[in-house]
């Protein structure tokens, strides 16, 4: 068993984090967050663990394996490095990381071996791209995807544990559509990402795609309304046979984030034609943010990096 | 001053409506509803009117210039032709009869003049078609209209007053978007509502239109994300501009359910080019569901009408 560390575990997806690598059988886990919540516990399985600072020294100190890092991205710019340095291989789910040359952006099922390629660093994508890029790599596959729309619909947890905390204080007639993201003058950051990182993950730099972010006032699970063309035409019933052999999909007939929330898969259902588009599909899609799109896939990348390194031992 | 009964007089719409005709100064008003709330007092502006029973003896009695209905589509296919047959002017907000040849379906900024070809009935579009129609008009008058994707972010009081109670009674962990419509196999009646009405205001019958139907969990206030294509290449500064100088359209940055919730104007913003389509435009739009998508629309119908009948007389 790997020691691993857990870089941010007070928030939601370094709690979502513990909480899965305890269900795993991980057993040498250490906690580590700001000075603020040094020495304070955090649940990890049965047990509780003893937050230690996430300081670059600790982080250095050469007695981590693994790192899986949810903090934000300045914070991964600064602390990163230094657990690279200890020798350790991180996975980090900020956006520090994630379009630079050289550093894997990767969702396992998608492309997976990418990860291999690693020099310390494997980058976590946004938590709306990677359930995204599930769905559309079958449909890529097998009809060639030419375009690409999205909208969202984004819980608060995605925002973090004060987002979620705002929102539980919240009266219902209060509870509104958020756009809580930075803004460029034309577009959020949050809608490049999504561009940007579905173009890297999936190996198609200059796909257009055109992305509509909304913050919901719903918890826990993030949907997305897919308007998809494809190079070859593509029917329904063939997109739902495809969909239904992917890993990490479940077919359902309305995708909800409260469906979504706890499991591990990306639920996806009304798949129809795009009457506006005779290579076109419509479909709509809903994971968990803090689990597949954020802690899960992450854990699922280092298991795939461990799992090379056990054959190769 | 015309003699008005205001048919659900104690529903969602039906409450705004009574509230708008007392602030535009309406004095001789009635109000109906089942025979479940008949007797009791519903406000109207300081006052109170007492409910009546919707009867079809009581609705055809003759003593009524307009009726205003926002009941369900059952009641509306058995209530309204009484209220025609007794003299009156209805305007009426459910789908009974919006696609019927010879209803007019109107919004007043898009295609008034319509109105005056009614034979008693005047029908009032669906709660997401009235503000998006009011944004086509002047692109698609500049540019021509050549493709619509909208993908909807619907209040809770578009499904009524018990939806309403229902998100009060609900802790924010059970939040969730909902899909309370009927379905056909491949889409909701909303989304096909959605296509059928838009096409139809805006005399487009062969527009291609693909809609996405989502509720979330906010009280007042239907949100849109859309994506549209025209004819002839349209900026997002030209497009800006013609909504400046459109009725009922006011531009903001960021248009929220929450911001357009109690106002009668359609918030747009977010308005910016659809990089996967050379003439693509793509814009955020909200509006008061209660308001100009229902109780709003209808007095203004109901006005226009009367403005021609004063003229006449």
């Amino acid at each position: 068993m790997p020691s691993v560390g857990v870089v941010g575990a007070t928030g939601a997806v370094g709690t979502v984090t513990l909480e899965l690598l305890a269900e795993r059988g991980y057993d040498d886990v250490r906690a580590f967050a700001s000075a603020r919540s040094a020495g304070s516990p955090v649940a990890f399985g049965g047990q509780a663990l003893v937050v230690e600072e996430a300081t670059p020294e600790a982080l250095s100190a050469g007695d981590l394996d693994l790192c899986l890092f949810s903090i934000g991205t300045s914070g991964s710019r600064e602390l990163v490095p230094h657990a690279v340095a200890g020798g350790a291989v991180v996975v980090d789910k900020s956006a520090a990381y994630r379009l630079t040359d050289g550093v894997p952006l990767v969702v396992p099922e998608v492309n997976g071996n990418r990860a291999f390629e690693n020099t310390g660093i494997v980058a976590n994508p946004n938590c709306c791209t990677i359930p995204l890029t599930c769905v559309l790599k079958p449909l890529h596959e097998a009809a060639g995807l030419r375009r690409l729309r999205v909208s969202t619909y984004q819980s608060v947890s995605g925002a973090g544990a004060a987002a979620m905390e705002r929102l539980r204080g919240e009266q219902p007639h209060e509870h509104d559509l958020r756009m809580d993201w930075d803004f460029d003058g034309v577009e959020f950051d949050e809608e490049s990402k999504l561009r940007d990182e579905t173009r890297k993950i999936m190996e198609l730099p200059e796909l257009p795609i055109s992305a509509t972010c909304v913050r919901v006032p719903v918890m826990v699970g993030h949907a997305e309304a897919v308007w998809l063309e494809t190079e070859a035409p593509l029917s329904p019933h063939d997109a739902r046979e495809l969909l239904a052999a992917a890993p990490t999909i479940r077919l359902v007939d309305f995708p909800s984030p409260g469906q979504s929330a706890g499991i591990d898969d990306v639920l996806v259902g009304r798949i129809r034609e795009d009457p506006t588009d005779p290579n076109g599909l419509v479909l709509f899609l809903a994971g968990d943010n803090l689990r597949k799109g954020a802690a899960l896939n992450a854990i699922q990348i280092a298991e795939l990096l461990l799992s090379r390194a056990a054959v190769a031992a």
